[in-house]
């Protein structure tokens, strides 16, 4: 089997982009990625596109061809699909990607994440978004992503005896990351006490505690070993990748703070790596709500769980012993579903490649991404490594 | 790389089923192939779910999970995604689990088509139907998926001197097999003349040119050779696996009655297999519209462009030279837009396992599946034999 390799990055800036479209997003990240490998599209074998929600939000399905279409290679054939996750669309489809190379099939495979959420507002958008729940069980009952955090928070902050202030400072961290990132959608920084003093969303949880609605799209070039050799190309490796499946709705699920998709899929990256938790330089989270940043390092492996909060105050920062979100995470780079996983590659292709600047997380070698769909209902873990 | 075998196969009855939900009719089907094929839920590495518009339709995304959730089999991590291809999904989600398999990463893995369109009606479903094509350059205008067949239905008719009556030989031949396909939607045979006079719904397409609105679901369960040695299973084996892509809206293609897609996708599967068009036993073709059907002939290679109408009287039909639908294709079978793909490898399973009762292709050894997003946008072309 051949070894992936990330040879080329690139992402728009995430925000409230009212003047691009979903196709131009696609394209912009698409086209940067390429540049930056310096390919051509005669090298290209495959396109796969991740997006969560245009079929509901911007009524067109076709992504896959949609992009190819726009982004000029259709002419060629490069076949070009669309991996659907929900919100771990991205990684879902940097996946696929990987095994599409490890099958012998394809060299070279651009794969793009692309989100345009920001044209619907308020409870529109909130019911859009509320479609990586379980619709007929949980989101007709008049769930929201960001109730369901809620209740996890409400739950988790009860047994483990956790105060508000140990989830915010997930966005103080982010946020000041963030700062540093030029792509990010929020570059101020916040204090705890705006954190905390900011508007209930669904109490627990403030506004600092809940990702924003984010257009965006980012984009990485995997290519085989072969190729990276006999073309002299530079990259970084994909050393695992694996994906786990829990129940779609919260209420089946044994406990409602343990995220056993992450458990599993966190596992099996770390076996098939031959790594240990102490050899991962940075980690890049999906803090969709601050709560699930505390649950997912408990999960991941990287604390016993109910004891994120010993680790959340110091070492998680920048130049702390397990950096977290060094891009701004999703509060502060932001969280334009489909696109995020791949922004997670990105960040780390910036990251081991020691081009990110102000953010630059010292020696990285190895970088753990974790993307989630939903509440929890499928976790995708990626390796990566210089 | 190790080939891909299908050992199972399943579907639910295609039609307004309106006494299922979107999750009762994949469950359905994925149980009916996992039981076919004689496994327990703890062989299965992973699941693909195809589906086209639950987005747009039913609010519904993170599909994978969904599925995977209702099975029951969300319990022990088994990942599942969902491919998203459009009316291709079903196909382009077979591809992905056969790179699966291939990469090494799997050796057993459910592959499902699933759609409910008919709790949409009217123009409703037609919008929601129309996001399949491209809908800022496309649908916004007012093209439909019968409009643009329509479009380029009068243009090949006119070019090469096509009656209408050519068209009407394919409702006809698929009615005919039809009747004989217990899954079916329509297994009413229908006249030449009853085409002909059928309410006009795009001039040149009447009712019976066009597919109809379908609810339905079909799965696969894919196997390693390992797997299938191992475990003495007996199944179908996947010679070659293609796809292409074509610009999604029709506009900007140098012909509009050539799918070059469909022709890409056919180079590559005949190139892979080793086979001749000789060779092949049967087809499975995607006519979501009369046209398309005698465009797709010719560009898979089967006739010269523009001589469709030579074969469509004779040779298509259960004991011509060239059976085509012997399940009864889109126009009499359904077309559930996810499930198609799958359902056509059903099929397969069936007619090259000679377990198709009275519709059974004599000395079936060969099948060649075609199934095509939107408008040609996109083609999978699967070759497989016994």
């Amino acid at each position: 089997m051949s070894d992936v390799y990330i040879i080329g990055a690139g992402e728009t800036k995430y925000g409230e982009l009212w003047n691009k479209s979903l196709r131009n997003l696609a394209v912009e990240a698409g086209l940067k990625a390429i540049e930056d490998a310096g390919i051509y599209s005669k090298d290209i074998d495959a396109i796969y596109g991740a997006n969560g929600l245009a079929g509901t939000i911007n009524e067109q399905e076709n992504i896959g061809a949609l992009i190819a279409d726009f982004s000029g290679l259709s002419n060629e054939g490069i076949p070009a699909i669309r991996i659907e996750a929900s919100t771990a669309s991205g990684a879902a489809a940097l996946r696929e990607a990987y095994l599409s190379i490890k099958s012998g099939e394809y060299n070279v495979v651009v794969v793009g994440g692309v989100e345009k959420m920001t044209d619907l507002h308020g409870s529109d958008i909130v019911n859009k978004m509320s479609s990586i729940l379980d619709r007929e069980w949980e989101a007709f009952y008049g769930a929201t992503p960001a109730s369901m955090a809620a209740i996890i928070a409400r739950k988790y902050m009860h047994d483990f005896n956790v105060e508000k202030e140990a989830l915010a400072m997930i966005p103080v961290n982010d946020h000041n990351n963030a700062s540093k990132n030029p792509d990010a959608q929020y570059r101020n920084k916040i204090t705890v006490e705006q954190a905390l003093n900011s508007t209930p969303v669904a109490d627990p949880l403030n506004l600092m505690d809940c990702s924003p609605v984010s257009d965006g799209a980012a984009a990485v070039v995997l290519a085989s070993e072969d190729y990276v050799k006999k073309n002299g190309k530079d990259g970084i490796r994909i050393l695992s990748s694996a994906i786990a499946e829990d129940y779609l709705s919260v209420g089946s699920r044994e406990s409602i703070y343990t995220f056993n998709s992450a458990r599993l899929a966190a596992e099996k990256a770390f076996m098939r790596s031959g790594l240990k938790r102490d050899d991962i330089s940075f980690i890049e989270l999906h803090d969709s709500f601050s709560i699930y940043a505390l649950i997912e390092l408990e999960d991941l492996g990287f604390v016993e769980k109910g004891h994120a909060k010993d680790i959340v105050y110091n070492d998680i920062k920048l130049d702390g012993s397990l950096p977290v979100n060094p891009s701004g995470g999703l509060k502060a780079k932001g969280d334009p579903y489909g696109a995020v996983g791949i922004g997670q590659a990105v960040e780390a292709y910036i990251q081991l490649k020691e081009k990110a600047g102000e953010r630059q997380v010292k020696g990285a070698k190895y970088a753990l991404l974790h993307n989630m769909a939903g509440t929890g209902a499928s976790s995708v873990v990626h390796i990566l490594g210089i």
